[in-house]
């Protein structure tokens, strides 16, 4: 591949040019990667909802023309100077956000908000020198969280790179580089269930779902998916839902549903909605004592987060938590052995499949609130 | 003692008989112990910021005539059918949050919230019957807390009452049936600070000093004592408070302001105001990634905790707790032996003392805002 190192690429990616409008996929130019950066060849990406919703721009600073995509799974081209953790042909997974190893965040065992490379959805840019690696024509076009895998070719921040082990299948494995992830590891690292244990999740998207699958791996007895798409409940059963409220088919706020359910409220939720009326629902419906609520979601710019305090009084916990809390180069490693040990199935999380060309199709799904993740083959 | 066990007991009590009006120290009937109850002979009694409130009963129920007090210690005088954990004698400290042994709260290791004696500031009536204990000529006067100490004798559930270690001084220890170890189990228990931490306490009174001293058991190396009350700074460096920050006084949110003192954040923030505006901040200062806010006030009944989701999205956690999350039979008399250790001072609590005649000062150096337990000596 070393051809390539050093030039310019040109190869397609999807352009956003406008708010909510079809991504266009184009030739782009990709500069080669500099100081502490990788060029990765993307071979299957992902679309999650954090990429609609700044494709949307409601509520979220527009800032176009931009490519999206953040989930995905490749293969390094070239690396930047400074960079020896990392070498071409190495097998990795972009990750929204980073890991430096070197400030107190990445320091903290507690922690995954790495205070250089934490995720920022409002620049389009890359740190070292805060210009764009993309342009067409010499006009610059956007990144987005540092990871723009929408494009045959992207540059990241060798921060935000996990490198995997090179037999993993990166048509499974990659979507692990966000939802999946997110979802298991809020449930795991975050919410921690006992064995026995209740939990509620609110979304039963990839994320929501992938939570679930954390609630079975860590033994709940009872796993209540909350959905405003009844549609969503039978797939769900396949990752461990055991019962399915919708809120829309109740008269009472769905957290006093759940706590009838439930003798007074669930041990554990998890919300995976990006709603801010879910997050409320997701904390008021744990149980007072220990109840613990995990917040995934991405919310709105202007969201507000409301409650009666007493409801903390009364010991209730509120937590939230980006990509699970999982340090991607540190832990991703492991949570790729965990598919590859099978005690993690992917497969079930895959319901479409696209060309690159058709990458608007995976748009379409998600809009319609059909299957959980569209997986986007960048070789046709 | 035994020559009153059966018998109505006439002794002093101070009566509320009025929102917000002086309390009127008067002769009262108090009935004997009925099944599962034990009536106590309180020895010393002090005010704590909860009696005020549901005193002046601005935003909180109003329930009137009433027998105010929750932060005792007495001798058991006699005891009712079915009590066999305590006889004529012990030396107890009266809890307004009991301890039932037997529900799902009592049984598990993270709740001290017991299903049948939690706190209750509506309830002005024994569980038992539904009934008063206190009368006058016949008319019934309210409990409150399932406590009401400002009386020479008082019957309070069984399970509400923490056995201690006779030998410890009663004058001194009552301050653990409330205000004391609320503030240090929301620090010990609850937040939880590790060596070398920055901890910032919101309210500088014996609770937030009680929840300083934690933070100075725990070897924070900055405790950073908020208040709305310059003149608290000076008494606060006897428990620790390293640092003093009037919101007052700055023109920024204090948020912002503990923010930049601590390059992000504290890492943990205990708030014991009551203040719903101190809440926020006490929960926004709180480093993204690992910081922890603990919620100890007790807030108006209308207040609304608001803030923007991100906050909790960037790793904060937000939790409250009763009385320290203490259970208060299982873990009080501990706390008490904490006390004979010397590993506890309690005396530096006390800033006043008064006759029970005087019960009223009490309330006045509370309005305001002079000294921090004002210990009231019911026998003269
Ligand atoms: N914190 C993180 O690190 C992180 C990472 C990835 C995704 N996310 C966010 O997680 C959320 C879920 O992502 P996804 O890809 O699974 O999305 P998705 O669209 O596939 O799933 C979301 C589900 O939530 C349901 N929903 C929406 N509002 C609801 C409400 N009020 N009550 C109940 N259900 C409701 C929808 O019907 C849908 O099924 C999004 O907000 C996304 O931006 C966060
Ligand atoms: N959760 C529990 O179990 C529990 C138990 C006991 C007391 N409490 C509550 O704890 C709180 C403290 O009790 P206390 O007896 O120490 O009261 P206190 O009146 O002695 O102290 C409260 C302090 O908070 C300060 N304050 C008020 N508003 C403030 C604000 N916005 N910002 C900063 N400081 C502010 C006051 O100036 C005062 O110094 C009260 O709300 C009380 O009801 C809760
Ligand atoms: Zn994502
Ligand atoms: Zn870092
Ligand atoms: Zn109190
Ligand atoms: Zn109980």
């Amino acid at each position: 591949m070393c051809d390539t190192a050093g030039q310019v690429i040109r190869c397609r990616a999807a352009v956003a040019w406008e708010a909510g409008k079809p991504l266009v996929v184009e030739e782009v130019e990709v500069a080669p990667p500099q100081a502490n950066e990788v060029r990765l060849k993307i071979l299957f990406t992902s679309l999650c909802h954090t990429d609609v919703y700044f494709w949307e721009a409601k509520g979220q600073n527009p800032l176009f023309p931009r490519i999206y995509g953040h989930e995905a799974g490749g293969v390094v081209e070239s690396v930047g100077e400074g960079v020896t953790d990392l070498k071409a042909g190495d097998h990795v997974l972009p990750v929204f956000m980073g890991e430096c190893k070197d400030c107190a965040h990445c320091k903290s065992e507690e922690s995954n908000m790495c205070d250089l490379l934490r995720i920022n959805t409002d620049r389009g840019v890359m740190l070292g020198d805060g210009k764009s690696r993309f342009s067409i024509k010499g006009k610059p076009i956007y990144h987005f969280v540092g990871t723009s895998t929408f494009s045959e070719y992207t540059v990241v921040h060798v921060g935000c790179v996990a490198k995997i082990n090179p037999s993993a299948p990166l048509d499974k494995v990659c979507l692990l580089s966000c939802g999946i992830s997110t979802g298991l590891g809020a449930t795991l690292n975050v919410a921690k269930p006992k064995r026995g244990s209740t939990v509620a999740v609110f979304g039963l998207g990839a994320v929501g779902l992938a939570a679930a699958e954390g609630a079975r791996l860590s033994g709940a007895s009872r796993i209540i998916g909350v959905d405003l798409n009844s549609s969503k409940f039978e797939e769900a059963k396949k990752f461990g839902v055991t019962e399915f409220v919708n809120p829309k088919e109740h008269k009472k706020p769905v957290q006093e549903v759940i706590a009838e359910l439930t003798n007074g409220g669930v041990d554990r939720s998890i919300e995976c909605t990006g709603s801010v009326e879910a997050m409320i629902s997701a904390f008021e419906c744990v149980h007072d004592g220990w109840g613990v609520a995990v917040l995934v979601g991405v919310p709105h710019k202007e969201a507000v987060f409301k409650t009666h305090p007493v409801n903390f009084l009364t010991e209730r916990t509120l937590k939230g938590t980006f990509y699970g809390n999982y340090k991607p180069r540190t832990d991703i490693p492991s949570v790729v052995e965990k598919y590859m040990n099978k005690e993690l199935e992917l497969e079930k999380f895959i319901t479409h499949e696209v060309p690159f060309s058709e990458i608007n199709k995976a748009f379409e799904y998600m809009l319609k609130g059909e299957g959980l993740r569209c997986l986007i083959h960048m070789e046709e």
